[in-house]
């Protein structure tokens, strides 16, 4: 398979600035050049790599690795360059940030965009061909708009915030500074709200908004809809993967983070710090408190009162092994009524 | 945290106009002027509320709303405004269509769109810019095509249908009257076909179309995928959520909901006011007649010949006890067999 | 219902050249001109249909086509026209190609495609309207790329490969030759990695690309996420339906088979010849080998280490009886518990 050119233009830092940065304890050549990470295993001569999980260890003798972040505790097992930190995995995290090659924007209004005479675009704010930028919107200081984007009437794109191509923001619609939206995120869709008429669906239109605070990330594909009367709110920090749905009058905590395929329906209320894996459902009009955690593929029909991990589903088995375990699984409550019968006849026999 | 700017503007209405317009009984002033909707523990003056669901009783002491509506039951509980109706959710559904700012495309042809040639785009629909509209293609009157979509080959786009940003339609789509499409909505798209030609797979070219009827929904990210041989169809009146997948060849029969996140597996066919709710899996080639309704997160592995309510999956619990009682799910049948032997072991001694 | 023009104006073909293009047995009428291709109960006069599945076999008699493809043993079945091969199936894909009507994308560059200057566009590939090329992308002989796409910095899309109107490629994306990518696709977004810092996420950069073989198709909407530091990796002829997502650095395996809404969480890795239903879950950092095939809506949590079917989930009941079935699967160990003190009374009484 060919490489991905991703990686081809590192700008090489000295291991010293680097230890300067993570504020680490440096032992070994200051003056070696690092052009990028990598994991243990995978690292060239030229690249730092890390030790954050211990199960990794034994990479540590034959990485090629020009330096190696790692736990003073574990300073001994490795005899190359190394930059000694409480938290390695964090400290990679922040390296990550000096390696990374994700093109900017480039500044200004690109001439095949479209942006409406009353529109108000910062100076410092970067337009890409073909977004259009409705009218009354704003881009704060130092948003950037990829390709195709679409911000519409009276929206907001805080200072900062990064749409990545083809992000549709509806009318209404008040995004914080320093997001992150993948492309093909879809916010301020109505919300599914309609009242049986008879035999039909008459639309109840959404006349709420969409406020998301800052530092917020919404992954690729990722739907947030507009409120019914009142806005759907995303709190401070909280971070999204792809295709969940959010839908309407959701109120989501600050730094909740939420895996791929999840769907949070109608008014739900996400408290803090939860995390939610994927493809888990939430079902409307229902609160999780703050430090919930739900596992994969669960569904979550009732208010969660207590912090704590929780789940749904059952076990993933051989087919025909399952086929048969499952057979029963319809037959529960008579097996329970069996097992109470016989109960009863031992009882008296004892 | 900000408030949404999408409700700055709305249109004053005196209370009269919206009971003439609703054939309810107005009990208070006629002359009030109504900005607006809201609940009623949001309502602030100038806006209308309503009382739907007798959990919300407690609310119509103390709402700042200028009016309520509400049935004539409830009439002797609010001393203020009030617009008598039989049913409040509908009052508020038609109300919400008069408050509703969702803009509008501009009318006529935006300079940045790109229109083919021999395409047909009646004088009074809109297409926002970079929209493009391919050769054959018909957009019918009233029509609204929002930035960035694509229409492709000989599709046509009935009277009234709006098609938010960045909507994709491929060849040979038909789409009804008055239908509304969001945001990175598909339709067109290949159904999943192919044939296995000793280890790989063969690529059977989708030649069906799609047809979709008059007043459907389409949520957000929603993608339908043209049929295989005949079209993949979907009727009147039928609302879809965001994220759902409709494969080849499903047919959907009229006023049909479905919420988001569902996937409709090739030749499903699903019958007149059924409701699937958020997250079911129907699996190919089955029928559900009509006015069949599926709970959320639920796996539809078989025709379903009766209306009624159907589920599947398992309740939620806290992680630690679930996992006790999931690991005995693969003990299921065993427990059973050794339930039926205690039972014979019994039986004689009765 | 209107009828999709799709097939509206297919190019005729006599039977004799379709049965030379099958190497088929033809027997009947070699100069008979064949329009399309349709089912044994929908085809018109003009069309040609086949035989696959015995259970169709009945509508033989009564087809209106001018021609059926079937097994040499079903050939006394029919009287009219036929082709003669040994796998039916086979040959109805082979001819799909033949009839279809997907328009390509106009030769050249669109005037209003938006290309970079040191972007490498083959004079034999296409650009639509209003697609955005990068700096430094490349884009092979005879690739299509689709209204409203964007391709970004340095990213390569290969020979002869389609992307649909409105795809995403993100910056150092490598896609091979004869790919066919539908509308709303996005490749090289973030992976969903974060470090917890304190109490707020901090966002790990994502420095890996996301590299596809040949012959690869995904299906609308679906995203693959760009690794964290190596690659995620897609193999020759993988299929991939609507709404899936690849998160970072899954590796997927040559001819795998993936069905809409299915989730692969952060470094899995699955086999070869695989096929994963719709709506499967694929837990981070586990293995399937080779020849693994998991049912719909299944939960996979751990490495799968033999060919085989696994399932997880329980079967869909009425709701009525479901819900008493469900209530006993969180007392599931206390009755397994209870079971074993029963069996224990027992024993001694033998």
């Amino acid at each position: 398979m060919l490489k991905s050119p991703s990686s081809e233009t590192p700008a090489p830092q000295t291991l010293g600035e680097l230890a300067n940065l993570l504020q680490a304890e440096l032992v070994g050549d200051a003056e070696c050049q690092i052009s990028g990470l990598a994991t243990l295993s995978d690292a060239r001569p030229g690249q730092l790599s890390f030790l954050s999980n211990k199960h990794y260890r034994k990479y540590l003798v034959s990485t090629q690795a020009s330096g190696v972040i790692l736990h003073p505790d574990f300073a001994d097992d490795y005899t190359g360059n190394k930059l000694l930190v409480a938290n390695p995995y964090l400290a990679y995290a922040k390296l990550s940030a000096v390696f990374s090659l994700a093109p900017r924007v480039a500044s200004g209004i690109h001439p095949d965009a479209s942006v409406a005479d009353n529109a108000r675009v910062h100076p410092s704010a970067s337009i890409a061909a073909n977004a259009v930028i409705d009218s009354g919107a704003e881009i704060a200081a130092g948003a950037q708009i990829g390709a195709g984007c679409f911000v519409g009437q009276n929206s907001i794109v805080g200072a900062d915030t990064v749409l990545h191509a083809n992000v549709s923001l509806y009318h209404g619609v008040v995004v914080g500074r320093a997001c992150l939206f993948h492309s093909q995120v879809v916010v301020g869709s109505d919300g599914f709200g309609f009242a049986p008429d008879g035999k039909k669906w008459l639309k109840i239109h959404q006349l709420g908004g969409v406020v998301i605070g800052d530092h917020v990330e919404l992954g690729a594909c990722t739907t947030v809809d507009r409120g019914a009367l009142a806005d759907t709110q995303i709190g401070d920090g909280v971070i999204i993967d792809n295709q969940v749905q959010i839908a309407h009058n959701v109120q989501i905590g600050a730094n909740t983070a939420i895996a791929a395929g999840t769907c949070i329906a109608g008014s739900a209320r996400i408290g803090k710090n939860c995390t939610l894996s994927g493809m888990v459902g939430v079902v409307g009009h229902i609160s999780l408190v703050d430090n919930v955690h739900v596992t994969a593929l669960s569904l979550v029909t009732k208010s969660i009162t207590r912090p704590g991990s929780y789940s749904s589903g059952t076990p993933i088995d051989e087919t025909a092994l399952w086929r048969k375990n499952a057979v029963r699984y319809g037959q529960l409550n008579s097996l329970a009524q069996r097992l109470k019968v016989l109960e009863k006849l031992q009882a008296p026999s004892e």
